[in-house]
């Protein structure tokens, strides 16, 4: 068992109608100018930013827009959200809509707070000093940025995909209305669904000791969400399924999940990162692609914790060697990935990558993570370029 | 499933010396001027007392002190401390020790930001509108008020005992470090194990609806502290198992297994606060004692919820009537009870109330929750009064 901090400031008001109290929750935060900061079209089309914009008038609260984050979102929409907001004196930032808008926010209020280039914290340069205020309203439940510490965004120069990661960036509060992620498409809701267990599982396959309360809420997460997901598969306007799943994103990357653990092991995510950079694949949907190989490389070396997953969350037959209980966990994971028209290899996935854009991608994550990094087991870069291949 | 908030903002720093960041946290929180605030001799004896204030004053943080806050802490000694706070113009509380000295510790700093007679707000008359900031070094894993939103004090007129809830008085930071729950008595001990499973027990048996993710987390942490309740009645000094107590301690009443259920049924608590306010028996105790009365007469009325409780909690087997299973779960908790020396019944518990106490605490009880409270099922002061009766 690790020593761990735990710090889920984001106040967090989950149900229908909630976003109702927005123009309240500015207020209680400090809010007084804001910038609306949001994606596509669907929250425009859908009401909800006129509604965000008519409760902010009634409330007598002044704000400006800022529209067109996208998935992977960009350093050049975050520099130009800093340039507005310090022109304008924005001091709070509202992030309508899903992982890429608030990624988004959360890099625009590292900027307006911090001197110089705000790329430098990604690139892992200099670390951040204050932000902005931030809320949210979540229209898709995937990344949960909407308590997280953490954002992702992409220079487009070199198509280089970074995280930065500061309790300075919680939100101060999430509003979370299932009826917001209804009319999402079946594959964005699939692909929620696996960036949301793969933040959990992330934490979950470490070696060096964990806490048993959270592995058994861990599980008990993880659980939930494969069914509910496979529930929304049939029935996506299904609401208490898009509620476990909407509320299961926040907590399964809040801290909640990995307290005890040594850190997580993130490898996962580091090498989707890159194909992501490359190829703008849907984050979920490229982890889920990646995931099976990763695993069949890793698992021998965090054998009990694979046996122990295999066991509780994919419930799996308790026979056999513990290897062959492993190799089953995964095996089901893939087939669940599968049965909610998720990828399991980079040919699912819709793409195809020459050997030399692997190599590339093994070279860029080795670098992105400073040679060599993981907790399941550490991979370096020719480990990485095994693994890419193996997805192939 | 209903609609919820969440707000935890409570910087946890869980871990072996933790408390060593106590002046950093402090700082970090804006104090200036602390109390510090504690209960009996022992963190004066086990030298926790003289660090805390060795490590304030180097960092040049001045500080004062008020010990004395027993179980069922007293009014009267939540007095002088306003008195102190105000006259020293404290603007910080820092709590060492168990629920007695944080629940104390909240109530002054409600005195101190409002103005008027601070029972008030215990007794329903009015609402807090500040809080002086508070700290927390835990010392005993049992009341979760390190995280959570309650406090309970007793009024010495009149023996009553009274909670008040609000986001206000929710601690700034929590310093948990199982190493100093190690010295416990086993009773405290078990006391503190017990009161963590009814935080939880107490969102769980609710009706009306509730979400699968909560429910899965809520048995993953109570299977989790009957385990070690059981590990650390053989050995004490068990630093894993005093750690999974301490978290769960934290998780229990800090919202998180109640979120989506109709806000618990806190009849039990209610029934035992008027035993503690009568007889000043250990919480955790009195719990047990009262628990298997209350759920005998409520069962019927939450079936479903008793049987999953049999099930996932208890692990009974699933063989039988609902009714049945629910009943083999009941006894099972009694057993589990038994099992660290913890009563299930008035007697055990060492006390033998005249059917006129028990008349005398059914109806402070419900004058206190307002006539009739409850929702596993609804009572009134005769249903009380039963319950009572068939706990002796």
């Amino acid at each position: 068992m690790f020593d761990f901090k735990y710090y889920t400031p984001t106040k967090v008001i989950f149900g229908k109608n909630t976003q109702e109290q927005v123009a309240d929750l500015v207020k209680e935060f400090g809010g007084t100018k804001v910038l609306i900061h949001y994606g596509g079209g669907s929250v425009v089309r859908s009401g909800l930013l006129q509604q965000v914009k008519d409760k902010l008038d009634q409330a007598g609260i002044s704000y400006l827009e800022l529209g067109g984050a996208v998935p992977n979102p960009h350093l050049s929409l975050v520099y130009e959200g800093i340039e507005l907001c310090k022109k304008e004196k924005v001091d709070f930032l509202l992030a309508v809509g899903g992982g890429s808008a608030i990624d988004s926010a959360k890099a625009i209020g590292y900027g307006v707070a911090n001197e110089g280039d705000v790329w430098e914290l990604y690139d892992g340069k200099k670390k951040a000093n204050a932000s902005l205020p931030l809320g949210v309203i979540l229209t898709l439940a995937a990344t949960g940025s909407e308590m997280s510490d953490s954002s992702v965004i992409t220079k487009e120069e070199g198509l280089l995909k970074r995280g930065y990661n500061s309790d300075l960036c919680r939100p101060k509060f999430a509003i979370l209305n299932p009826e917001l992620t209804m009319t999402l498409p079946d594959y964005q809701t699939a692909c929620g669904c696996t960036d949301i267990m793969m933040h959990t599982m992330e934490r979950y396959f470490t070696n060096g000791g964990n806490m048993e309360i959270t592995d058994a809420m861990a599980e008990g997460l993880l659980r939930t969400v494969k069914k509910n997901a496979l529930i929304l598969k049939k029935d996506p306007k299904n609401y208490d399924a898009r509620a476990e799943v909407m509320w299961a994103g926040s907590l399964s990357h809040n801290g909640l999940t990995g307290c005890g653990n040594n850190g997580g092991d993130w490898m996962p995510h580091k090498l989707e990162h890159e194909l992501g950079g490359l190829f703008d694949v849907a984050h979920g949907a490229g982890l889920a692609a990646i995931w099976g190989s990763w695993a069949r490389y890793v698992y021998k070396n965090c054998l009990p914790r694979f046996k122990k997953y295999a066991l509780n969350v994919m419930e799996v037959e308790d026979r056999g060697s513990d290897e062959e209980i492993a190799l089953c966990g995964i095996e089901a994971t893939e087939d669940f990935f599968r049965s909610i028209d998720m990828p399991t290899n980079l040919r699912e996935l819709g793409i195809k990558p020459t050997d030399e854009d692997l190599q590339t991608m093994a070279r860029k994550c080795a670098i992105g993570v400073g040679g060599k990094k993981g907790s399941a087991r550490v991979l370096d870069e020719a480990a990485m370029l095994e693994i890419y291949r193996a997805s192939m």
